[in-house]
């Protein structure tokens, strides 16, 4: 039997001390290597496409669903796109060095505030193989060793797309291990691995709002958490209605499935009577299942009442929860009592309205006259993402290579002391 | 009985209530507040000295040390300068509002990233009463609701003090609930409350390691750490020895018992026969007890021996650990296996040593040609702080009122959809 215990600390050490060298490595061997890893994943598709056969002739045996096994399933073309993701991190800018901030004392001293990488991120992940490629080349190009424990669906397909990154990043002149994978699927592998807090510094668990929990649950190291996208578009009394409809048709139905997808529409009641029967319509005609409240049904007879549950639910789905509300109050206290501090949108023509929700709606990104979809790394102009932060601290919203540093004080003087 | 998780539910339920309303509070309101906190504290220092005898009564009945009970002790002194202290946070600037970054898309899209409070802060603290009245106004000022649990040896002191706070601040236009205590001392109240993560955004103890440990065991809201400072000055072959004696003689001795004073000092083999006699025999003069490695024993006879502990040691007295190292390479390793990475300071007139010791000690504070005792809000011109994080993540270093806020992107468009 394995001591996982014993493993992962000899892991964790590993990882700091590639940590080490990794914290001050020049741009250039950082870009290097990342080619180099580019590289290897076309020169080496084979071996990745015989891993991931077994994984699927796994999934297939125990019966997952097609959309599981969809998200399992590599082929050339995601091959590919994992390859070309590396190419766009080489492109990103290395945020390591940045002097955020620099002022001097009245007794000369100088203090830079300086960001630096955070050192070592442990990534627990569920399912989709490409995770392993993306996360790895933020962390190496933002400076920071990676630890990496996928899913065991995934188990062979990770495992190969590590081995050959880490082969190639090595050759090419980055410090061995910084990237590891951790090659035991056993459930008993992942607390030990929480608990190492003098090695690792960061934890990103991806997956599951449950995966979530355990592991914050149970980690003595800090976790980014993205739990859940309860995200809310209200149409304001002075609200340009046409645009309303373009951006809740979109918020909800571009793509149901993600976190920052609409999940319950809010209406002004001065408008609602203008504005529910046209939208409802139209998210219909896409397949959108309506469930309103009493008020939306006097406008709109036959929407299935929502119930309470309906305010709290994360569909990820065709489903739309549809509240008319008395007031901007009224929304704002809505969205702080069921929502889940991620997206949330205003459409208005009123500043007034604008201003108050832009600063009292208290989520990771609040959106004015534009679509909650748009809160993502790419949308932001950050190139690429390791995912979206429901936490408030350290990392909130789109976490790109900036969010996967920290920063340092370097204080220097001419002998001052402490008086 | 006390059903404390649910006493706790009902009170996190409270400050998050108070938090919503808090953070969009004018900066005029929260100073006015502030003012009248300042004002109760003088005009009711009777009541507080008045608890105060209760503790103190308390303390010596449990036998309490001397130095415990000084810390516990209120005098008029003390009562005005947590006043002073309240008044000081009045003069600092609001940090909530800022744009810290704005940029626009292609598409038209303006993202802005706000600085807003955290929410709601927990402080868990040991003994000291003004504890209470700092961090209550430093929070306050930030628009943060906090929650204080103070230890039991101070609560009546602590309960007068942010009952005659909160008092007060509701009155000049806070909002009720934005300051309040937790009035069970019982130890069962504590991991509940460490437990409420929808309640609490952010969990700071201050007090000792064990304290900080047992917290960060429990909790499943995010905690800053400040675990230890095992702080080291490396005097360089190539330092101005004179001051590196000045700074040597300050970190140690100038307040033995703070988290950034020097530790251990390392000494460039090159330099060693040279500074060693002399700042032994000035640190000896201060009281100080030396304990080397060979090599300084070889330089001064007389030094005790020092053994593997020492390199780890906190004295927090005047004891101090020293190493002569072949490099500055070594120094760095040294500083990487038994720092803390709170303080850590080199002393050289080369160039390239401190460019490279300032990159690559990953410590909050690295110093150059500067005592370490510098690390602290108020050298750093922050004018008040809550204590020093040890934790690499959301804040590093000394935390004043920035390090109480984190961000939000305000995202503004006229119909932006994803496409």
């Amino acid at each position: 039997m394995t001591d996982y215990a014993l493993e992962l600390e000899a892991l964790g050490k590993r990882a700091r001390a590639a940590a080490r060298r990794l914290g001050s490595l020049g741009t250039d061997v950082k870009d290097r290597s990342l080619g180099a890893m580019a590289r290897a994943i076309r020169a080496r598709s084979r071996e990745i496409l015989e891993a991931n056969a077994a994984d699927l002739q796994g999934a297939r045996a125990a019966g997952l669903s097609v959309a599981m096994i969809d998200r399992l399933t590599l082929d050339p073309k995601r091959i590919e796109a994992m390859a070309e993701g590396i190419d766009v991190v080489i492109r990103l800018e290395d945020p390591v060095g940045e002097t955020i901030r620099a002022w001097r004392r009245p007794n000369g001293l100088s203090i830079a505030k300086v960001r630096v990488p955070i050192g070592v991120i442990g990534i627990i992940y569920e399912s989709r193989p490409n995770v392993t490629a993306d996360t790895a080349a933020l962390c190496l190009k933002s400076g920071n060793a990676v630890v990496l424990r996928g899913g065991k669906e995934a188990f062979h397909s990770n495992k190969s797309i590590a081995g050959i990154l880490s082969e190639a990043a090595v050759k090419a002149g980055a410090p061995p291990d910084a990237i590891q994978f951790v090659p035991w699927t056993d459930r008993s592998a992942v607390a030990p691995l929480l608990k190492l807090d003098r090695y690792i510094d960061l934890i990103i668990p991806r997956g599951s709002e449950t995966l979530v929990r355990k592991v914050t649950e149970v980690s003595t190291i800090p976790v980014i958490q993205h739990f859940k996208g309860v995200c809310h578009v209200f149409v304001d009394k002075d609200a340009d209605l046409e645009m309303a409809e373009r951006i809740c048709l979109n918020a909800k139905v571009q793509r149901p499935g993600t976190c920052n997808a609409m999940e319950t529409l809010l209406v002004h009641a001065d408008v609602s009577e203008k504005f529910l029967p046209g939208v409802i319509v139209k998210l219909r005609q896409e397949g959108v299942e309506i469930r309103g409240c009493e008020e939306v049904r006097a406008v709109v007879p036959d929407v299935i009442p929502a119930t309470e549950e309906d305010w709290e639910a994360e569909y990820l789905d065709k489903i739309l929860a549809v509240r008319v509300v008395p007031s901007l109050d009224a929304a704002m206290l809505h969205i702080a009592s069921y929502g889940s501090a991620h997206s949330d949108a205003i459409v208005t023509d009123g500043l007034d309205a604008a201003r108050r929700f832009a600063a009292e709606v208290d989520s990771a990104a609040v959106f004015v006259n534009a679509s909650t979809r748009l809160n993502d790394g790419y949308a932001f102009g950050f190139g690429a993402e390791v995912g979206i932060s429901t936490s408030k601290l350290h990392a909130r919203g789109p976490m790109g290579l900036q969010e996967l540093t920290t920063y340092k004080y370097v204080v220097t003087g001419d002998g001052q002391i402490r008086e």
